[in-house]
């Protein structure tokens, strides 16, 4: 796939190996839908993402319509009209040492990736071998440093299930490795509260806005009692089937989460 | 600099902009001295270099005396008998998605920086801005994830200090972003345990083996008492002469401390 980093399109982009997003982490990114060629939800996600670059001090040398135009150009060399983007902001090539560089020269890439199958139902685990941070900013932006998911993924996978419930490290409930999530209870739809260190995903937004959801804080005892549980991205949704030895009955919310993500 | 990247010394390192180590943080590195030519406690940071990589289950295809061999290769075309070295290890090009490839295909790179000039007496300031999980496996590992620690130093220099005092979650002292603590409390040379969040450091364990050191949980209040406290990692040890307004005397211990951190 030809990819855009730093204003070019390039049909195979390389990094310098003192880009700091590769040494230490020290970016940010940001997936999106592609539907009919368009970018959907494109001012929430730039937002969003902008809003990251902020926390991290990282400058953006694109305004939004360069992006946009981007995302065009890159759908349109790649010959798809549906697929997944990726946006990735790093800090650019650095010296040795944490600090940033007094005038960073970021580093921008943009990908394009087919769309993948839909999810079926999705079966979670209980991590027990991590948890988020949330005391750390980090758990609000979606930074490069994705380490804690890819060890909470592959344990899930390893034992069986499709991804890992994650709980912060109070033990509350907050979300899994990729989506955010939703439980019916007593006929509320809930999500766990940014505070708690859930990431404000933009699907997640939609549906607190679009369909009256409340964040709430969630135990995992609260969760095991939900009569329906519901994870989204900006992908889509999927239904929860089990958590561990506990199942769940698919109802009607992740179809009218579906429709709530993908109307514009 | 030239750099030694999958076996082969290049004068410049270019990556593919889907590697991991990049995209997700997905890797882990090691810095070591080079002193008059050889690579200081090559051993001991060999094996908590691979006990890392076994952590994430990222492969190292070479062995260590290959690596030390690129050591030596890389001290020689730079003209350098001392300097820092950097080992990185990430699992290499993935396409998207958290999940490890099934056969991975990881980029070893090596680095040689000349040395700084000598550190002098560090002013610490307590951060307030994130803090170190002790609940994840990557606390106890040298991973590409940190921008927790960037954050912290970035906001210890606004505030004009030299670098950031980490807590954990429970609000326990832990290092700095770049340091191990120990602190001299009536007569004994203390530092928190890796339980606390603390990454197991080489010179953090010659200072346990060789000076009798202790591993104690230990609060701000706790260190704030402390006679003495000098931070160390890999390239030495530095005195703490301030934790934000409380002042601190230099003492013996940073000397000796330096002594054993140097001694073969």
């Amino acid at each position: 796939m030809t990819a855009w980093l730093n204003g070019t399109l390039v049909e195979q982009a390389r990094l310098d190996c003192a880009d700091r997003g590769f040494t230490l982490g020290d970016g940010l990114f940001e997936t999106l839908c592609l539907a009919d060629g368009a970018a959907r939800h494109w001012d929430r996600h730039w937002v969003r993402f902008t809003n990251g670059a902020k926390v991290l001090g990282i400058p953006i040398l694109y305004g939004q319509a360069d992006v946009l135009a981007a995302i065009v150009d890159l759908a349109r060399v790649n010959a798809l009209t549906d697929g997944v983007v990726r946006l990735t902001l790093s800090r650019g090539p650095g010296a040795r040492g944490l600090l940033p560089p007094v005038v960073p020269t970021p580093t921008f890439l943009a990908t394009l990736a087919a769309s993948a199958a839909p999810l079926g139902p999705a079966r979670l685990s209980v991590c027990h071998i991590t948890r988020r941070n949330q005391f750390s900013p980090l758990s609000r932006i979606k930074s490069l440093n994705y380490l804690d998911g890819i060890l909470a993924r592959q344990d899930a996978a390893d034992k069986g299930f499709d991804d890992a419930l994650l709980l912060n490290t109070a033990g509350q409930v907050v979300e899994t490795t990729v989506s955010s999530l939703f439980a019916l209870m007593g006929g509320q739809l809930v999500t766990p509260p940014i505070a708690d260190g859930a990431l404000p995903g933009v699907a997640r937004g939609l549906v607190l806005e679009r369909l009256g959801a409340r964040e709430r804080s969630l135990s995992v005892d609260d969760l095991l009692k939900a009569d329906e549980i519901v994870l989204t991205n900006a992908l889509g949704s999927r239904p929860v089937v089990a958590i561990d030895a506990t199942t769940f009955a698919v109802g009607q919310k992740s179809q009218e989460i579906q429709e709530i993500i993908q109307r514009p």
